[in-house]
Formats: C-alpha cells, sequence, structure tokens
C-alpha cells in the first residue's frame, strides 16, 4: 500500500535537519520513498490512502530497547517494597504459576499498551517466549526477541541449548522479518562461567546478538568482585560476551573501567530510569556514559517495576534526572533523549540501517502525535515538547513496516476486549497469594 | 443539580477506608452529599444526572499547590539552558513584553489544560493577576490566588501594596467562593528585610496567608546566609511571614533546622520535582520532611520549566525520584504520593475542610479516570495504578464545586479554538527574540 502524510511537521532525528515543517512523507511497501516539500515528489506518487498532517507531528516509532512485556500480567501488583521481599515473595511466586498461553495474552496486553503510547519495536526477555514471537506475528509490532539458554528452576539451572538454537530457526527474521531472535543471558550472577561462555558461543554460532541485566543493583558489583576478583563487565568480557553485539540493560553501577570497557567493545546500554528509581536501584551515570561515546538507549523493563510500557515516560525522565541529581540543567537535552528512545535504540538492535529516522530508505515505522491539544500550545521547540510535554496517549497514529496499526487512538491489531477480559483472569489467578 | 455517580471505585484520600470497590457518590448544591453502598441512599436521592461509574476510577480533584498558570505562554520555549542563561537572556524578556489580557489567554489554555489532565485548584503567583481571575470565574476552577505588595521593574521595587488590597478586595471570596486571595512574597532574596516584615503585616490585616518561593537554588541559601548570616527560613521567621499560613513552594536546600523551624510554624512545602529536575536545582529531601510531620504538597510549578501542567507527572516523580535518589524503594509509597497532591493540596491552602477528600459534607470537586485502557489492566492496587501508571490524560470527566467541567474528555467551559488561536499569536509575538 502507498501512503501519503501530507503537510505535516516531523522530527526526523536525522543529523541534519532534525526537524522539518509542513513536509510530506511517501510511503510504498513498507519503506519511506521520499520526504519531501516539493511539489513534484507528491505528484507522481500513487497514494491509496493520504493522512492529513494538519495538528500532527510525526516522528520515528520509539525503540523499547529493554522489556518484559508479559509482565503486564503483574501491573500494580506489590509496589513500594524492597527489592528481595518483592522479587522472593511475590514476583517469583506468581512467575511460577505462568504458563504458554498466559505469556501470549501477556503479551498481546503488553504490545496493546506500545502501540498505544507510540512503540513500534521492543527488545525482550522473558519466559515462554513462543507465546511472544506469536503476539508479535499476530500484532505486526517489530521485536528482538532473547531466548535463554538456560533455564532456571528453583535450586538448579537447567540447559535448554537446544531449545534455544529451535526458537531461534523457528522465529528468527520471520513475521515479514519483524522478528530478530537473540540470546538472552539474564545476568552473569545467575550463570556460572562456563555457562557464560557457552552462552556466548551459541550466540556466535547463531550469528546473533545477547541481551544481559548487567549491574542494576550495587550487590551484584560487590557480590561479583567477591566471587570473582573483578567487576561483572570484566567478567562478561573474559568470558566472551562482548565479541558478538550487545544489548546491556541498567548499567547502574559501571565503574569508570567497566565504561571504558563498554565503549570500546560497542555494546549498547538500555537505560531504565522508571525502573531503576521504582526499585531504588539508583540512577545509572548516563552523562558520562554519553560523553564517552556509548551508545545510549531507552526501555520501560516489565509492567511489574514501572507500572506501565510508555516510553513517553522514560524520554522524560531521561532528559530530567540526570539534571537534577546532577545540579546540571544542561545535561542530556530534549535531542538526545528523543534519540536515546529513536536512533540509540535501532542501533541497539542493530536496525540503525532501517530504523530509527525517518528519511528516505528507512522502514516505515513512524508515528503521528496529535498536537491540537492544550499541552501542546505553544509549540515552539518540537523536541523539548516530545521530551518534557508528551505522553504516550498523545500518540493518534502507528505505523509499523508501512502498516497502519493505529489511527485515531483505535488499535486495528487485535480484539482488545477478549485480551483484557484474558489478563484478567490470569492475573486474578497468579496474584492470589493466600 | 444532583447528581449520582453509580457504581464507582472510588480511591477516597480518607485515612479510615481508602479505596471503595462499587460504591455510589452523591452530589447536591456542589456537595458530596453520600458516599456509600447502601441501596437505601440511592433510592431516596433524587439525581438529575447519573454517570455511570462502569470502567471509572474516582478521587479527588488535584490540587496544583505552586504554579505560574499563565507561562504556559512560555511553553516549550528556552529549553536546556543554565538557570541564569534562561531567566536573564530569555524569560524575562519575553515577559517584559506580555499585558493583562495576555494573561488572561494564557491562564485560559493552563486551565484547559489543568482541567483536561485532572486538576481542580490551584495556587499561583504572577503578573496581572486580574486576568488570572477573570479566567477562573469563568471557567469554574478553584484557585487560590496570590498578589504581591512589590511589583519588580527593572532597578528598583514598586510598592503595591495598595493593589494588593484591592485585588483582595475584588476577587477574595469571589466566583461563588471559589477564589482565594493571598499574599505574593516572590522570594525572601528578592526583598529586604523592611519589606518581608510589610507583607507579612499585610497578609496579617487581610487575614489571609502567603505564597512564597524559599531555596529553590543552592544560590540563594548561600547569599542569604552571606547577607544576614542566617539562612532564607530563618529570615521569613524573624520577619514574621510564618505567623500566617505560608505555602512555601520548592525547599529545596533545607537544612535540619530549616525543616525543624518550618515544621513547628507549620509551614506547607510544595514540592515540584519536574521544574526542580529541569533546572538542575536539586532534589528536595522530602522523606525527611515527611518523617518529620511536615505537610508537603505537590506542585507543577509553571510551564516554561516543566513544560506541562500534569499533577500526574508530579505524583509519578515524588513517588519515584526519592527511591532512586536514595537507593530504597519502601520511600514515599504510592499513597503517599497521591495524599501530597490531594489532602496534602487542600491542607496547604487551608481548605483541608472542605477539599481532597471524598466522603460526606465535603466539595463535590472530583474527577474520575478512565480505566478501560490498556495500561490499567490488570488493575490490583487503583492507588497504585494512579501513582505509577497514569497520565493526566487518563481524565475523563472533572467536577468542580458540583458543576461537570470535562466529560468524555471534552471541555464544557471555553472555546478552546479561540484560546489557542489567541495563545498562538501572544506567543509569537513575545518570544521573537530578534
Amino acid at each position: 500500500m502507498n501512503i501519503l502524510l501530507k503537510n505535516i511537521h516531523a522530527i526526523t532525528c536525522d543529523g541534519n535537519h532534525e526537524v522539518l515543517y509542513n513536509t510530506n512523507i511517501g510511503i510504498s511497501d513498507g519503506n519511506i520513498v521520499f520526504v519531501s516539500d516539493q511539489e513534484k515528489d507528491i505528484r507522481q506518487f500513487q497514494a491509496d490512502r493520504i493522512i492529513n498532517g494538519k495538528d500532527k507531528l510525526a516522528m520515528p516509532g520509539l525503540v523499547n530497547a529493554h522489556t518484559h512485556c508479559s509482565m503486564t500480567l503483574l501491573r500494580n501488583f506489590a509496589n513500594d517494597l524492597a527489592l528481595h521481599d518483592w522479587l522472593y515473595n511475590h514476583v517469583f511466586p506468581a512467575e511460577a504459576k505462568l504458563d504458554q498461553e498466559d505469556i501470549y495474552w501477556g503479551a498481546m496486553l503488553g504490545i496493546a499498551e506500545m502501540i498505544r503510547t507510540g512503540t513500534t519495536t521492543f527488545a525482550d526477555m522473558y519466559l515462554f517466549m513462543d507465546g511472544v514471537a506469536q503476539a508479535v506475528c499476530q500484532t505486526g509490532i517489530r521485536a528482538d526477541l532473547s531466548f535463554s539458554p538456560l533455564k532456571f528452576v528453583v535450586g538448579k539451572p537447567i540447559d535448554e541449548t537446544h531449545l534455544c538454537r529451535t526458537y531461534h530457526r523457528d522465529w528468527n527474521d520471520k513475521a515479514d522479518g519483524r522478528i530478530k531472535v537473540s540470546v538472552e543471558i539474564h545476568s552473569a550472577y545467575l550463570y556460572d562461567e562456563q555457562s557464560l561462555k557457552n552462552a556466548a558461543a551459541l550466540a556466535k554460532e547463531l550469528k546473533t546478538g545477547i541481551q544481559i541485566h548487567i549491574l542494576e543493583t550495587e550487590r551484584e558489583r560487590v557480590e561479583t568482585i567477591e566471587k570473582y576478583g573483578i567487576t561483572p563487565v570484566e567478567l562478561c568480557d573474559r568470558c566472551g560476551i562482548f565479541d558478538v553485539p550487545v544489548i546491556a540493560a541498567h548499567c547502574v553501577h559501571l565503574s569508570d573501567s567497566d565504561m571504558a570497557l563498554i565503549k570500546s567493545k560497542n555494546v549498547s546500554v538500555v537505560h531504565n530510569p522508571t525502573s531503576n528509581l521504582k526499585l531504588g536501584s539508583g540512577i545509572a551515570r548516563i552523562p558520562e556514559m554519553l560523553e564517552r561515546g556509548i551508545n545510549v538507549a531507552l526501555g520501560t523493563d516489565g509492567a511489574a517495576s514501572n507500572n506501565n510500557l510508555d516510553m513517553f515516560d522514560e524520554i522524560n525522565l531521561a532528559a530530567l534526572i540526570h539534571k537534577g541529581a546532577n545540579m546540571n540543567p544542561i545535561l542530556i537535552n530534549a535531542d538526545e533523549a528523543v534519540r536515546m528512545a529513536t536512533v540509540n535504540g535501532a542501533k541497539a538492535i542493530g536496525y540503525e540501517d532501517r530504523l530509527g529516522t525517518i528519511k528516505q530508505g528507512m522502514k516505515a515505522d513512524l508515528i503521528l502525535l496529535d498536537i491540537d491539544q492544550p499541552h501542546f500550545y505553544p509549540l515552539n521547540d518540537p523536541i523539548a515538547a516530545v521530551a518534557y510535554a508528551a505522553h504516550g496517549l498523545d500518540v493518534d497514529t502507528v505505523i509499523v513496516d508501512g502498516n497502519i496499526l493505529m489511527e485515531g487512538k483505535e488499535l486495528k491489531i487485535m480484539d482488545l476486549d477478549l485480551v483484557k477480559h484474558k489478563v484478567k483472569e490470569i492475573s486474578k489467578r497468579i496474584t492470589n497469594e493466600s
């Protein structure tokens, strides 16, 4: 289908001209074929659909570079608790009751929320990942889905390397290329050294990347140094993890030398400000990472520690908290925060050649914000408006791979009433703590 | 008019039973006349309007306890700058071009946004306050409007005590009692000692309270100690400021003894997390203030340093940033954060007897959230949902003083298109920096 976005303002996230006013965007066969204010480009384009850009602001679809999508099932459950209490007495017991079908419904809900709030690609790690892949297939969203070669059951890890290979064979590059499969390593602290090496070797064998949690807590740092005499980052490096592309979530407690290593190995860091704040993990040293040239993306983490999957909240927090914590109002400007959720996210999942910017030749993954609302008047600086005034609920239209998944704030991709019904049933079952 | 909210979940913010499920709320003559699940209470109530509570969550209307409403005119203007550069090179020159009519239109826009996002009462300090009072009158919102006895023109302050008296006479208790007038003292650093004493005396004479900025920046602390040998809080106390009810905005840099003084004088503190972060002012020691029993409310500050007037963002930040900054996930729980925006705000403006809770005998200032959206499934804990998952745009219906100001997300109180048009014109004029 050919879609023309006509006479629209656009934040391109493309280095040369960040904001275009009253431009036109042509979409054909899933790709952006032109971005132009020239009448001739519009005239020679055969549009099947014309979307009027009046009172809309286009920007690249957001990349949620670290989440556990199906944890929507645990939303608003067990809040304001100490981390260990939260995990061991609430989250783990509830998760132990989940099965493949539950995960599918949780993923459907998470995808509904992500599309509703402007996320077009997400990187995920969780249980029963077939359920997530099915939901991605059906809904039209894009995802980097990681599968763990180790399954953790109380007491001992079980090797599931063979299932990881199967998952990769079944889903990688499927759904018209919208699914990428990578290897999940939960964390250096849950793996022994040999398992870390095996997982790295598996990622190399599958020619894919790794998603891992690194240094979410100070405790991980202390315990890894006690056990190995080196930091978790150094341990990952020693085990070959960084020899493949890595998405490292959290990185709240990096030392200077950890940062240098992460930079030299081209590891992408995912900043999850809401989750890090809510769980009391701390505030990652993001301004220093950006200063060093590390690629920093943004993520929501799971809804259990957030409690939503709204990437606009993460953009907002990324632009705010470092200024406040460091008492310096020029740290992480609006543009940098927006890029963390777009170009940097695309780069983290290895798709900077096709996602994260609005320009000719890129995939048509983009979102339109409804800016005809009081909080967008006066608009002045559209990038500041996105970073400081906008919310996910401002998103009006979502296009992924050239397909319109939401328009006029109406999801077109699922029977949402059925999803809500199923989720309520599952939630009731798993959170009944008696 | 008699309104019945039927079969609705409600966060009451009333100490005894925080969340009521499937309750009914009767509103008559601007007051809440019952909150009940008893069939007889409903049967004997003659409702002119019945609002179906299905998929809605009621809570007290939010109190924005510190803002400069008309600064919406400067939204998204001059971001990510050092404080002095921002104020002196951008904000002040733009403000110098404002007149009474501009302020009115800016207030109309700010009120549109506040109602849209669930604020039913705001405390304001700015220029040309007649324009703000007119907008409050017309729209039906409730406000505590402060008027400064000193006008600051480059070089010297001009005494306008007489105008402050006039403003109080003209507007206090007007608009069916929806307007309260108090005295603005911009700050201890812009006033000399005698002017502080005069302003305190004026507030006493008018039998009203004071709105003041205190210790937004570290610099205020250092300079006041240099000049007077005491802290700004001690200076305020010495000048009699705290002998009347005071709303002290920011309070980012309070010492332990400042906190003790503020507690002993029953000063209400307004936490403005977004603004304090964005301007790099720092993170106020709110958990310690709450621990000491200080009344802490929430505010957005002006849209120039926020960049919206969405109190749900402030609730969310209040619940998040102290956990993160102190690496302690049990600081400021969801309930405390919600209370800061409701009961504590009501207390700050001296209206705890009529606002901030949903119970019989209170004014009918309440809001209904649309919880039939993906990010509210599963609901689990409604208070956690409000603090961690909700946004202002979730607000569906707003009732102030028993009048429905918004329903189905449609504002009923102004010609919004005209307001937007006027604001665009004004913005163009004042932000043209050439």
